[in-house]
C-alpha cells in the first residue's frame, strides 16, 4: 500500500487551499528581543518578531537565564524519569509551590506543556468523575477540545463568552451531574476577555466546577501576574485555574492549581502526567524564578500596555482596521489564507518584520489574520517601522481591495 | 457539589489497595551520578539512584551541559511560540536532521516529548487515514494506547510479541484497509525485545505500515545508538521509528522518523504538535549534541552492559529471581503493592538505596515489582551493596515468603 501517495494527497488539498503551513527559521538573538537571525532564504539576515509569545522578553532576562545554567550544572540537563519513577527534583516541588502560590490554592501540579495539562486534566476530570458533563465555550483551545474529546464524558458547547447562554445549559442538566464549565480568561485570537464574574455565578449558582485556561494571560495581568481572575478577584472562586510557562514567563511548562484533593486526583489518574518525563529540573528552576521575579516586578507588564496602545493608536491614525479587545493582542483581519502569507512574506522580505500568516485551524476559514503581539522590548520606532509598512501595503490597490 | 469529596473517595480506593504512589523527592548531584541528594525525611541525605532512565548518565555529560548553556546565552531560556508561529529556532531543525541521519530516515519530526509524539502520531494517522486499521501489541505503552483511542480507528490487539497472531489478525482483515502495525522494541517493564525481523516480515507480506516505538533502545543499542532496529539492520524496513530524547540522550522531547511525506502530513495535521510551545532551543541543542555524541562514542553502551552483566551474576550468586531478558532492564518481581512499596522504603530508608516501587497502572495487579537499571556510573561497589542488600531483606522470612 502506498502510503506516501495517501499522505501527499491531503497534502496537496491543504497547499491547494492555502492553509499549507511553512514555517519560519529563526535564531532569536538572546539580549537582543525581539531580533532574530533569519535562516531562511530571500528574507533579511535580521528579522524584528513581531508574533512571539514570550509576551514580555522574559526569555533574555539574565537572571532567569543564570538560574537555568546554575540548574544544569547542579543537577544535569534532565530529569532522567517520570515523576514516580527518579524524576521529581526539588525544582518541580518548589516550582508548584510557587504556583499554588501565585494563584492562592491549595496546591499545583506541573506537565510538560500547557497543551498536556489542558488535555490531561480535562479528560481525567471529565473521564473519572461519574456521568460528568463539560461546557466548553465555543472558542476554547484546540487542547481542551481534544482533552473533552478524550475523557468521552458528555459535552455541551455554549456560546463564546455569553454567561446567559451558559446559564440556560447548565439548567437544562441533570442536578445531579458533576458539571465542569470550561473557558478561557483571555482568548488568543481575537484577543477578547471573558466575562469572568458573569460565568463564576452562574456555575456557582449551578454547583458546577470552574475550569480556566489563563495560558494568555497569567504572568500579564494582576498585581502579581496571577492572570484575570487574580485581577478581577477571582481567583479563589475558580475551581481549577490553568496556566503555562511557555509564553510570557519565557520557558516551557504547564499546570493547573487548585484544591490539593484535585490536584492529587489528576496526578494519581492522568495518564498524560504519569507517563511521561518530567521536565527538566533546570527549566523547572528557570520557571520558578521567573514566576518569581513577575509577582514582584510590574515593568514589564506597564512596558507592555504602553507599546500595545501605541501600535493601536498609531494603526487608528492610518486607517488600518484591527480588532478592538481589552488585551495586549493585536489581530489585523485579512480573511483570505492566500493574501495572509503574501503579506506576510512581503512584510518579512521587504520590511524585516516577521508576522506569522495565522490560517485555519488555528482560526476558522474565512477568519485568516495578521496577529500583532507588542511587548517592551519593541522600541517606539519598532512599532513606526511596522505601521509604515502595513500602510505601505495598505495602500496598494490589490491588497486594499482584496482585505475591504 | 462536593467535588473534593469525589476526588477524595477515588483517592481512598487507591491508598486502600497500595497502588497510591508517593514521589520521592531528589536533587541529582551533577557529576556524581548516580548520587542524589534526598529531600525526603527518614531516608539518608545521599542516595543512589537505581531507577533512572536517564541510562547512560548522559545528563551530567559536560560537554552536553555546555551546549545547554551556550544555546541559553545566545537563543534564551524559551522557544517563545509554537512551531508555526514564531518558535522554530535552527537548533529544532538542526536536531531534526541529526535525527532523521540516526535511522537513515528522510524527515524527523520533533514533539515536546515522547509521549506526545506517539499519542499525537497515532491519533493523527490512524484518524486520518481513512478506514485505517491499528495492529497493537497488546503489552504497547499507555501513550501508544491512548493515542490509538484518541484516532477513533478500528483497533486489534495482537498477543505480546507474537508475529504468528500478528499475520493471523492482518490476513482476517480487508485486504484494502490502510494497517499499521503498532509494536515497541524494548518493553521497558519485562525488559523484553520483540522479533523485529518476523513482524516486519508479517507487516510487510500483509502491506502493512509498521509504527516502531524505540523509547528505551536509543542512544543504547546499535553502532550509532540507532536503536534495535539499527542493531538488527531493520530500520530501512520500519515505516515509522518514533524515539525519545528524554531517556538516555539525557534531555526531554520526543520525535518521529520516516518519509518526508509522513513526517509532513503528522507535522501538517497533529493537533498535538501544532497546539503546543516547541521545546526550548537550548534542550534542542543539547539533544542534538547527545545524539551526535552517542553515535560516534560507545563508551558508555559498553560500560552500561557490563554492569548489567555484573548486577545479574551477582543477583544470581544470591539466589535472588528475576526476569530473565536481553536487555538494560532488571525487574526483581515482588507481585504485591504493599510489599513492593516497604521493600522500596526499606532500601532506601536503610541503605540509601533508591529504586521506586512499580505497581498498577504502570505494570498490571498481582506484577509489582523493583525495577533496577544499573548504568556506566555505577560502580562494582554500588552493585555489591545493593546486592548485599538485597540478600539482607530476601533473607528475612516474611519477606522472603512473600515473594515465593
Amino acid at each position: 500500500m502506498d502510503f506516501d501517495a495517501m499522505f501527499d494527497a491531503q497534502l496537496n488539498a491543504l497547499k491547494e487551499e492555502g492553509n499549507y503551513r511553512i514555517f519560519a527559521e529563526l535564531e532569536r538573538q538572546c539580549g537582543a528581543f525581539p531580533r532574530a537571525k533569519s535562516h531562511d532564504e530571500e528574507t533579511p539576515d535580521e528579522v524584528t518578531v513581531w508574533c512571539s509569545n514570550d509576551y514580555l522578553g522574559m526569555g533574555q532576562n539574565a537572571h532567569i537565564r543564570e538560574v537555568m545554567k546554575d540548574a544544569i550544572d547542579s543537577c544535569g540537563t534532565g530529569a532522567g524519569g517520570t515523576r514516580n519513577i527518579s524524576g521529581t527534583n526539588n525544582h518541580h516541588v518548589a516550582l508548584e509551590r510557587e504556583l499554588a502560590d501565585l494563584h492562592g490554592k491549595e496546591a499545583a501540579l506541573l506537565f510538560t506543556s500547557g497543551y498536556v495539562s489542558n488535555w490531561a486534566a480535562l479528560s481525567t476530570l471529565g473521564g473519572r468523575l461519574p456521568d460528568a458533563v463539560i461546557l466548553s465555550d465555543e472558542l476554547n483551545h484546540a487542547s481542551m477540545i481534544e482533552g473533552i474529546r478524550h475523557s468521552r464524558a458528555k459535552k455541551v458547547i455554549w456560546k463564546h463568552n455569553d454567561p446567559e447562554d451558559l446559564d440556560r445549559k447548565l439548567a437544562a442538566l441533570p442536578a445531579n451531574a458533576p458539571k465542569i464549565v470550561a473557558f478561557e480568561s483571555v482568548y488568543s485570537m481575537d484577543g477578547d476577555i471573558c466575562p469572568m464574574k458573569e460565568i463564576v455565578e452562574v456555575a456557582e449558582k449551578h454547583g458546577a466546577m470552574t475550569y480556566l485556561d489563563e495560558v494568555h494571560a497569567v504572568g500579564l495581568y494582576g498585581p502579581r501576574g496571577g492572570g484575570v481572575s487574580e485581577r478581577e478577584g477571582l481567583a479563589h472562586r475558580i475551581t481549577l485555574i490553568e496556566g503555562t510557562l511557555g509564553k510570557a514567563y519565557g520557558c516551557m511548562g504547564g499546570y493547573i492549581t487548585g484544591s490539593a484533593a484535585m490536584c492529587d486526583f489528576v496526578r494519581s489518574f492522568a495518564s498524560g502526567f504519569i507517563f511521561t518525563t518530567a521536565l527538566p529540573p533546570a527549566v523547572a528552576a528557570a520557571a520558578k524564578a521567573s514566576v518569581a521575579y513577575l509577582k514582584d516586578s510590574s515593568e514589564e507588564r506597564h512596558a507592555q500596555r504602553d507599546r500595545v496602545a501605541y501600535l493601536r493608536a498609531q494603526l487608528d491614525k492610518q486607517g488600518i482596521p484591527h480588532l478592538g479587545n481589552a488585551s495586549h493582542i493585536i489581530p489585523v483581519m485579512i480573511k483570505d489564507p492566500v493574501k495572509c502569507r503574501m503579506l506576510s512574506d512581503i512584510l518579512m522580505r521587504d520590511w524585516g518584520i516577521y508576522v506569522q500568516p495565522i490560517n485555519y485551524p488555528t482560526v476558522p476559514k474565512g477568519t485568516e489574520r495578521l496577529r500583532f503581539t507588542p511587548g517592551p522590548l519593541h522600541s517606539y520606532d519598532d512599532i513606526d517601522h511596522l505601521v509604515e509598512a502595513l500602510s505601505v501595503l495598505w495602500k496598494q490597490c490589490a491588497i486594499a481591495h482584496a482585505v475591504a
